[in-house]
């Protein structure tokens, strides 16, 4: 017997009908990609996106074609997001830092028909059209541009091709577990592997980013998204923000700590999201023009751990409170967010914070578990580690075209990160599975080692990593970048570690370097620290 | 083309999984019905809902047989939504104060197999028993009571049912489209009507709930649902809060002000909901004892128009901030709540608050639009008024077991109401439909007239009617209570008016009753009134 409420798809078309129809005159900022500040709002994007879902239409494009995006986080961005998915079609993210072959083989693997592509980029394109033979339009994210029209035989512009839609376009109506949108992580290692999403597990990721205890984006607030739409679309932000009518600022190309701190400023930024380094350059930069950050309340930290100095920096002198996450492109990306529960709030106000610190808890929709080697459970007591495994309506099945075979280890999708879980469920990433150190069979949390260094005030960046050792098979080796002006010296960094952890798990040697490399995604390559430094203990 | 991510069914089972997992010893303080206070868990509850599911399954049970419920707010009614629904059945929650006659009428036309009673109801099962032949087990929510036994022939002992469970009961998986559970609306005129919620329906209406600006439950809570589990299934909290983790306190049979001020203070709520009345009581109390009420921040006020001045009163006297809601039973409840936008922080703070009267904005999934007598859409103009119709996914599509035709029309649901919305979507109710005042052609809102007059110090309640009036067809009425003690004349209410309405809309007359007639879900009966009072004004 079935229930008698009203049917209808989650479609994502729906998100941007409902900030259409109840926040229509809701503030989007959008910094333009040749500079300059343009202001519209959820009601145009929401028109501009149903006339470019009836131009893409009117294009002859077959259902569920891949339209690639390579630009910034701005308002055409954001219509592309809502035009490409609400008609049917696949939105296909790109991010321009991959090397010239990936990008090639992700646009050919994935078969966009459809190129969207902003200014910065165009050059790109030009490069690389010969490599792609199933690709129909390049269309260029502006109006039309003589300069450009010439580089780019049959190139479209993408002001033009609105026109060509229809305003009074009705969003069509489908299975909502067609696939909406399609992301590549960017491994450090083999060919980028694409995970294609539904409008399905895009809704129900949406609700719960929205939940209080993840993300909670309301319409009161004001939000930031730093982290790029080519990433795991920018964390869900545009969907879940379009479902709760939230105004929006999308910085454009200039995400150093100036720019950042001005438009905080500027437009009263509430909530702000990105990747710890991102934050580094805000901090120092508000730090040096003496901005309090008056309007900030929330920053979402996710992407990498984010350092406990950073968390009691924001706290301690902005009143900000800071949410860490953690996620995969494969989840769409919430996996955890660190909030409290109710029966912290007796705790010590020291002990309050520390809870603070770890990648948080699963919501509701987010099953976690660890296991051993032999792929055993192991207890959730907060220090057992263990490989972290995955389950829920947002995780992926298995990767988009691929005869890699299952993606899924009984069910459970394997994370290849090292966590521990507490009994209330709080998780702390201890390392990718890759990069934990082994030393004579103990395992050393290279994050640990790392959050430790940060936190000293002659360092501005730092990565552990495990190299070979005679008689510890494995120790650890610190890669510190001082931070300009400073020269901090080995011994004194060492002896920053004393009384923080075990002396057993204090680096054997420091070495210093200019900057760390680092994938398109922002990720320290340690794969590529291994290789540089493979003899620093025994050559 | 389908999106590649893990496919699982929205169904309530998954709301307590995800509790028990990682909110197993969040409390749940729950009031017994003979008074006393138990304290158990999210765990443990969810322990007893398994056991539950499972006894039932052994009892025979055909799926998606109905099971009743006459019982108040406490925890086992608590592991009966989620043991009856998780495991396949559905789950009927029965209002208590309806008259004999309606209970059959309910309990026959539900077609329930189980009634589970507490104490306080056994009497009601006993003289009803002859009436309900489909009826197979009478269950009393408790322990084994031989006092009671003698009274029942069969009856069953819910703590003896939940013995023959299996704890390691794995929760069924099947069409998240199937019924959960049942609710039949109190109408004030004809027949209850069912309406027939699906787990999907619900699961939607949880995540809506739980965003920031609908109710937003969080773990870090702590919620005291005084609205009945039987109205509506307390607007959806306790599967909401499964959802969020978020610690519950369940009032059992005394609502009265002195009760729910000492639970407040005691557990330390921070979020506590209920219809105006409820509030009359508690405030009264607070106000008499001098609490301060200091836990508590957010009140969730819905069922009937929540009068301005109870707002200003929470607010300006214990900083609390009410969420004025608007919803109906076939609605799950919730359509809308007043939360305010971004744009509101920079207006003066008296217009600011003016803003957080109305019935508030439709969270995402939602719609809502007012037509006029001829079913053309009125303009959202913030003064135009019409029948307010709403569509979504957790409305109503038809009523339960009726040949009573089509619930909607063009698709959408008419609520019986009228209402005034704005461009940004805010709504206010003016009306129920049949309450509204036609005074020469021009609408009255009782609804305005109330909330004046309830303001007025020397008034415990009021209501106003239409009554028929030889010149202008209908002029409105003033029904007054007076606060004890307090003696108030007609001139002076009737001078309370001026300046705050238009002189034309002021009631004609001032008449006096000792208390107001209401259903059993603690709404007005206008219609009573308009009968005792049908000739006041031509008489
Ligand atoms: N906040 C509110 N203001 C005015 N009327 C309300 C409010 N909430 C609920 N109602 C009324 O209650 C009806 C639903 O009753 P019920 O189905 O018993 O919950 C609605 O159609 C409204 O007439």
């Amino acid at each position: 017997m079935l229930g008698q409420m009203m049917s209808a798809p989650l479609l994502i078309s729906s998100q941007i009908e409902h900030a259409e129809a109840y926040h229509g005159s809701t503030p989007i900022i959008s910094v333009n990609t040749e500079g300059g500040i343009e202001q519209t709002t959820w009601g145009q994007v929401a028109a501009n996106a149903r006339r470019l879902g009836s131009a893409l239409s009117r294009l002859g494009l077959e259902p569920n074609a891949r339209c690639g995006t390579i630009a910034w986080n701005n308002r055409r961005h954001l219509e592309i997001y809502f035009g490409v998915s609400g008609a049917g079609f696949v939105c296909h993210t790109i991010n321009p830092r991959l090397f010239p072959e990936q990008l090639v083989y992700i646009i050919n693997h994935a078969q966009d028909r459809v190129l969207f592509v902003d200014a910065t980029f165009l050059p790109i394109a030009v490069k690389l059209r010969e490599h792609l033979p199933e690709l129909r339009h390049v269309v260029l994210m502006g109006p039309r541009n003589e300069e450009a029209a010439a580089q780019f035989d049959g190139l479209l512009f993408y002001d033009e091709l609105l026109e060509t839609g229809d305003p009074a376009f009705e969003w069509p109506q489908f299975d909502e577990n067609t696939a909406s949108s399609l992301c590549y992580t960017s491994g450090t290692t083999g060919n980028p592997k694409g995970v294609l999403y539904s409008h399905r597990s895009t809704l129900l990721h949406s609700f719960a980013a929205n939940t209080p205890d993840c993300i909670g984006f309301s319409a009161s607030d004001v939000v930031l998204p730093v982290v790029p739409m080519f990433h795991v679309n920018a964390w869900g932000a545009p969907y879940a923000c379009a479902m709760s009518g939230t105004p929006l600022v999308l910085p454009g190309p200039d995400l150093h700590g100036e720019a950042l701190v001005r438009l905080i400023d500027d437009y009263g930024v509430t909530l702000a999201m990105g990747v710890p380094t991102i934050w580094l350059g805000l901090l120092g930069h508000a730090r040096a023009v003496g901005s309090k950050l008056e309007s900030l309340k929330r920053t979402v930290v996710g992407g990498s751990a984010c350092p406990p100095s950073m968390i009691a920096e924001f706290r301690d002198s902005y009143g900000v409170e800071t949410l860490h996450a953690w996620g995969m492109t494969e989840m769409s990306p919430l996996g955890t967010v660190n909030h409290p529960l109710a029966k912290h709030a007796s705790l010590p106000e020291a002990d309050q914070q520390a809870i603070r610190e770890s990648q948080g808890r699963p919501p509701f929709g987010v099953a976690l578990k660890i296991v051993d080697d032999a792929g055993n459970d192991l207890p959730r007591d907060g220090t057992s580690q263990g490989d972290l495994l995955v389950k829920g309506p947002w995780v992926l099945d298995s990767y988009f075209r691929t005869e890699q075979g299952e993606a899924l280890v009984d069910g459970w999708f394997p994370t290849g990160d090292v966590a521990t879980l507490d009994e209330d469920g709080f998780m702390t990433i201890r390392d990718r599975s890759k990069d934990i150190i082994k030393s004579g069979g103990e395992w050393i949390s290279s994050v640990e080692l790392e959050n430790i260094a940060i936190a000293h005030p002659g360092l501005a960046d730092a990565a552990v990593i495990g190299v070979a050792h005679p008689k510890w098979d494995e120790r650890p080796l610190l890669v510190a970048v001082a931070m300009s002006g400073e020269a901090p010296d080995e011994a004194e960094l060492l002896a920053y570690y004393d009384g923080k952890i075990a002396s057993w798990q204090v680096p054997d040697k420091v070495v210093f370097i200019d900057e760390l490399p680092r994938n398109a995604t922002g990720k320290v390559l340690k794969r590529n620290l291994r290789e540089q430094f493979a003899d620093a203990l025994t050559g």
